[in-house]
């Protein structure tokens, strides 16, 4: 539940209806977990920001201001979610951006997701969709507002026990969960798919390629075609809420396995806390 | 210049923070021709409005009820832009659709845009863009709102003396201009791109596609090379504001010719004006 909306700083929950987010989707977000007040991983949240703004020709608003308005809109609860939207601005109809366009902020104060305690702990059912992801490398990474295959992959189950769809691009290889960024282990290795035709390069992604050293596995982003995916020993989804889930069924894909996934969780949790719940 | 904007019939100029227009470009849009109060070609739009929301999965308001909306607001003016986004509507975070979620229709009454005269009389000089189009069937032909490609595209020039840029896509096939639908003319075929993986089905290029027999041509939808490009006679730009405009000059190439467009524009003002300008 959206608990609290600021535009540009300013409390209000409505924007303009010409803005260019709205009319063409041109602008980014980052979603962020929200813990005892502070934002989880903010650096690496504001550097993709940073990243979309050059790729897409979008000012980026101070790094210092957008930490000011963070911790000034953050509150105090234990766990919550603060999502930004930055948009490219208002602006007449037409593609043409025009000169010395103000950028829109709307940064919204959020409940955490109430997902269930199982799925950290037993692990979750996820599914393959059919909806595919274009390749278009002058986007792929970003989270930018342009999420129509997601919303239609999402569509595509409505079961309260499947947690998440993964997604393959048109050439059949595993990109990502419609949410979340997905790894697998086989042996010593961690891999994870590209995502420099499509996908997004997920804050808590990076952060765990980082880590796969400490875990005594060798990080590997590799093209990981969707029907060998069956030779996972191991997988699990990630993002900046949830941390890792274990995934134990995909399809008729039972995983039984959740060794390195546990271990993620402990890392994860010894800087902050990897459960996103109560 | 927009002149009013009305949401969901009422007034205004704002929509809620959490449309999800704005956070994925869930929804779909309309940029009408208004001619002497009434919208031209009105059931074309409409078709593809239906065309996309059966897609997408976002439920059509009906016809009448958009009919008589346009009607209320089209006003008398001679030549005006009447510009329908319809969005899936108000929803929480997250890709999942809540359960009767009602659509946010946003009608906003524009100037029409001030194009010079030579551009329908003299022809216009284009240009080819390096931002490709991906290829996406589930959206391929729809108006949808996930308008990042053609952002980026137009963005690619500044020289206010080039009308338009034209988008490949990844193979190199030509798809159309970053805001019009593409015709080229060789011999006794009028042909224009395929529009099934990329690229937008417009109103007045299904128009022109009906009309190649009236003009003693067969119209052909294709794929049409890059290259090949330059063994067209002739070449025009349509949209659903401009009608046609010939294309004189693509980058260093010539189109002297414009025999077929001159027909096309004249075809085009015996129903309805097919200069929208003053």
């Amino acid at each position: 539940v959206i608990r609290r909306t600021w535009v540009n700083g300013v409390e209000q929950n409505t924007i303009s209806a010409s803005d260019r987010g709205l009319q063409f989707g041109d602008g980014l977000f980052e979603t962020m977990a929200l813990i005892g007040g502070k934002v989880r991983h903010v650096e690496r949240h504001l550097d993709r920001l940073t990243l979309g703004c050059g790729r897409l020709g979008i000012p980026c608003p101070r790094r210092a201001e957008l930490l000011d308005e963070f911790s000034r809109f953050a509150g105090a609860e234990g766990r919550a979610v603060l999502k930004l939207v930055l948009t490219r601005g208002v602006s007449e109809r037409g593609y043409r951006i025009p000169e010395s366009l103000q950028p829109t902020r709307i940064l919204s104060h959020n409940d955490r997701p109430n997902y269930p305690a199982e799925w950290w702990e037993q692990g979750v059912k996820v599914r393959w969709c059919k909806t595919t992801l274009s390749g278009q490398p002058a986007l792929a990474g970003l989270k930018h507002l342009n999420r129509l295959e997601q919303v239609l992959a999402r569509r595509e189950w409505s079961d309260p026990d499947i947690a998440e769809g993964l997604m393959c691009d048109r050439r059949g290889y595993l990109i990502g969960g419609t949410m979340t960024n997905v790894f697998l282990v086989r042996g010593k290795t961690l891999t994870t798919p590209r995502v420099d035709e499509c996908g997004v390069a997920g804050t808590m992604r990076t952060t765990i390629l980082e880590l796969a050293n400490a875990l005594g596995l060798e990080g590997a982003v590799q093209e990981i075609a969707g029907v060998d995916v069956a030779k996972a020993e191991e997988m699990f989804l990630t993002n900046a809420l949830i941390g890792a889930w274990p995934v134990h069924q995909l399809g008729e894909l039972r995983l039984p396995r959740s060794t390195v996934t546990r271990q993620v969780q402990s890392l994860l949790a010894s800087s902050s806390p990897n459960r996103f719940r109560a």
